[in-house]
C-alpha cells in the first residue's frame, strides 16, 4: 500500500479567492492537502518576502481541511509551510487557480508562480495553474478538469528537479480546449499607463493600469496557445544568465 | 558636441540609503541624473508592483539634484519613471548601490536588481550595483570607483537589447579587487529559519531568517569571483522557460 501524497497548496489572491477553492477541491481527491495561503491578495507581488516585518499564521479548519492563512507573500506562505508547519517536504506544490493570466511576462509579476519558483528551488515538483480571466466569478469548471490531469501526471511522473510548471487555461468550455501544448515563454511587454487622479485635499496619486502587447510571432509560445484554445505548460527554472551574451561583457575589465 | 547622457537611478534600500546616494554621487559626474527611487526600505520586494493600491511621488530637489520619492516598489519606480516623470527614455538606467549581495540566487528576491530588470525590459540598458555588507554604515569607497568605471563602460558601448547586469562587489577596499570577472549566476539557496517568538498578548509570530548555502562548486560563477576578491557581473534576460527540458513534458498531452 503506497503511501497517500502529501499536496501543498498556496496561491496568491488569498486563501478565500474562488480559484484556490476550485484547486483544493481537485487536489483532494489525489492526495493528502496542506494549504498554506495569503491572507489577503497578493497579487503581483513577485518574489517578494517579508524581512522587515513579522509574519503571522492562522490555523483553521475548513470542511475538514486543514488550512493556513499567513500575514505574508506567497513565497512566504512556502518558506513557512516548508519550514515551519509541514511534517515532511511535500510530493507535489500547487498554486491557483489564478484568476487571470501567467504567461509570457506576467510570470515575472505573478505571485502565483513565484510561490510556485520558490518550490522549485526546494527542489519540490510544482506547478502554477492560471485561468486567462480576472473576474472573481471566472468560471473553474474547465479549468478543474485541467488540473486535475495535470496534477495526476505529475504525482506519476518525476519532474526534473528545478523546474516548475506555469500552466494556463484558455477561457473557455472544456470541449472547446483543443489539449496541452508545451511551450517556450512569448516575448511580450505591458505598456503602462498612469491613472492620474486627484484625492479630495488635491494631492495627486496615480492608479498603475496597461496594456499587454506581445511581442513574439512564434507559434511554439505559451500565447499563441493560449490564443488557439491549447492549456499553455512552460517548464521554468530559475537561472537568469544570459549565457549567449556573457562574451560580450569580457572587455569590461579595467577600473 | 554630444547631448549629455540621461542616467536614471534607483535602488531598493530607499531614496536616504547611503548606497544610493554614493550612486548618485557618481552618476552625476557621468550624464543628466533623475532620481526615482522608494520613500522607504523595500528590500526583498523582487519584482512586485502595487496594482491594489494607489502611487504616490513627492518631487524634491536635494544638493541641485531633482529626486523622486515614490510611495511603492522599485518595479513601480522605474514604470512611473518611464512613463510619466522622465521627458525621455533615459540612456541608462543604475540601481543601488545595494546594502548587501544580490549574487546568486539573491537576485529573485532583490528590488534592486528587480528594477534593473524592468529597465531591461523597457529596453533600457540597465545596472545593478551590490556591495556585499548589509550594513548601514557599509564603506562604499570602492564600490564608487567599481561604479564609475563600469557606467562609464555602459555608456560608451551599447549593450544588448533585454539584457540587464548584475554587478557585485567584494567588501574589501579598492587596491585588494582584483579585477572584473563576467560570471553565470551560482547555484545557491537560502536555507531558511523561522524565529518563533511570542507578542505581550501570547500570540505566535516569525521573524524570516536564514543561512545562504552555494550548492555550486564551478569557478565561472559570481560567488566564485566574489569570494576571490573579483567583482561579479552577471548579465541577465528575464526568460525563464526551461528550454532544454520541453520534450520532457510532451507526453503530458491528454486531460
Amino acid at each position: 500500500m503506497s503511501e497517500a501524497k502529501l499536496i501543498l497548496v498556496c496561491n496568491d489572491d488569498g486563501i478565500t479567492a474562488p480559484g484556490i477553492r476550485s484547486l483544493i477541491k481537485v487536489a483532494r481527491d489525489l492526495g493528502d492537502v496542506v494549504v498554506v495561503a495569503p491572507d489577503k491578495p497578493q497579487s503581483a507581488m513577485g518574489h517578494a518576502i517579508t524581512i522587515n516585518s513579522t509574519l503571522r499564521v492562522q490555523k483553521m479548519v475548513v470542511d475538514g481541511q486543514t488550512e493556513y492563512a499567513c500575514s505574508g507573500t506567497p513565497v512566504d506562505c512556502i518558506k513557512l509551510a516548508v519550514n515551519k508547519i509541514l511534517p515532511r517536504k511535500p510530493d507535489l506544490l500547487i498554486s491557483g487557480i489564478n484568476h487571470g493570466s501567467n504567461a509570457s511576462i506576467n510570470v515575472i509579476y505573478s505571485g502565483t508562480m513565484s510561490a510556485a519558483m520558490e518550490g522549485a528551488l526546494e527542489k519540490i515538483p510544482s506547478i502554477g495553474f492560471s485561468l486567462t480571466n480576472h473576474s472573481i466569478d471566472a468560471n473553474f469548471e474547465a479549468s478543474e478538469k485541467v488540473a486535475r490531469s495535470i496534477i495526476k501526471n505529475a504525482l506519476l511522473h518525476p519532474m526534473p528537479a528545478g523546474v516548475c510548471l506555469n500552466v494556463n487555461i484558455p477561457d473557455v468550455s472544456i470541449d472547446l480546449i483543443k489539449g496541452i501544448k508545451v511551450c517556450r515563454q512569448a516575448e511580450a511587454i505591458w505598456q503602462e499607463e498612469f491613472d492620474e487622479r486627484k484625492d479630495p485635499t488635491g494631492r495627486t496619486y496615480y492608479w498603475l493600469t496597461g496594456e499587454f502587447k506581445n511581442l513574439d510571432s512564434g507559434t511554439d509560445t505559451d500565447i499563441w496557445a493560449l490564443e488557439n484554445n491549447y492549456v499553455s505548460i512552460v517548464p521554468c527554472q530559475f537561472d537568469i544568465t544570459a549565457h549567449q551574451h556573457l562574451n560580450f561583457f569580457n572587455d569590461w575589465q579595467s577600473f
